[in-house]
């Protein structure tokens, strides 16, 4: 069986979005600069299907954040599309050939049939919480890793819930100053550093949950 | 010239303290262990006058970052002895032979005159400002750095004034869910990682300021 897995960019100062999360700015005021980083690699170019893009140690990070993922799990409003009943309309912000690549579990009150993406991406909507989203993950994974993808509530449940057992941190050099931030309502988990990677850009910690 | 540094111990969701401080429990409750990585290390033991310790990259991380302070600054409330007027008796938490070992400048609103302790540290108190404290420790320290010693306020203060140069966090791998944040009020600086150290322990993370 795999590992539950959350990788996720942050300001030094906790936020993974910024404040005021808008339709048009669903990361919140600046919050995109959080993800930076990410788009000229190499890697994250490839997973985009495009040619090019800077061969630097953020770039090898990348692909090996996605490689062992068997399925993800993100929450409501990360998957977008407002809330209450659903728009069937609404079919995530990632377009046709969104970058996940394998089943995708969202957590949410409101029941809808499942959205089969090109690329390998399906969306699967979960009504009964987030251990029936993980049971279900993990059947979609075999024996690779289940990722919650987000946003910050998400990913607070599982570690509340002692679900997670790595959180692997992108802490990006610049302060939000207010926003969503990522490490609340958790209770108090024992973490260990084991795995630091810096780049110029942003450094990398791997924490492995090791009790609580 | 030397640099205005500060070097400090943060918990992963941004905390340097924790939450209902008092004066058994300074740095609040849960607070102290954001220091334990020091403690064991040869290099504090060998500030503290004390033989032994574990040779360690976080040991030869402490005897880096306090080799070439000149003067430190602090807030009021890290010297400590309660608000308001200054009981005379009061001269810090730590002893006859305080760990500085230079000239330190306190933050009060409150005049006092020099109190000299053992070992070379001089607990200086400036009533006119950050800017007066710094000029001041400027002098004291000569070539070498200026360290803020703390706590958040204090450091606040110079980040949001554009005085710091270098931002030194130890990122402790624990969450305290409340308590004193360090990076608040202090607008939107520009941070750049400069150097990243990895311990078992601790992700120690030195930050040049760039602007702002």
């Amino acid at each position: 069986m795999g590992l539950v897995t959350c990788q996720i960019s942050m300001s030094i100062d906790g936020f993974v979005a910024g404040p005021n999360q808008t339709f048009e700015e669903p990361l919140g005021e600046r919050g995109e600069q959080l993800h930076e980083w990410v788009f000229p690699t190499e890697g994250w170019r490839k997973l985009q299907g495009m040619e090019g893009g800077e061969r630097s140690t953020d770039s090898k990070l990348v692909e090996e954040l996605f490689r062992n993922v068997g399925a993800y799990i993100m929450g409501r409003k990360m998957f977008g599309g407002g809330a209450g009943p659903w728009d069937e309309t609404w079919t995530g912000w990632w377009g046709d050939d969104p970058p996940y690549h394998t089943p995708v579990f969202v957590l949410t009150h409101h029941p809808r049939e499942p959205v089969v993406m090109k690329g390998g991406t399906t969306f699967n909507f979960v009504t009964e919480g987030i251990e029936a989203a993980l049971a279900q993950a993990r059947a979609a994974a075999g024996d690779m890793d289940v990722a919650i993808a987000g946003g910050a509530s998400a990913v607070q449940q599982y570690l509340a819930a002692g679900l997670l057992d790595e959180l692997h941190l992108h802490i990006v050099p610049m302060i939000l100053g207010a926003g969503e931030r990522l490490l609340e309502n958790v209770g108090d988990p024992i973490l260990e550093p084991v795995e630091v990677i810096a780049s110029p850009a942003v450094t990398h910690v791997k924490y492995r949950v090791v009790g609580r």
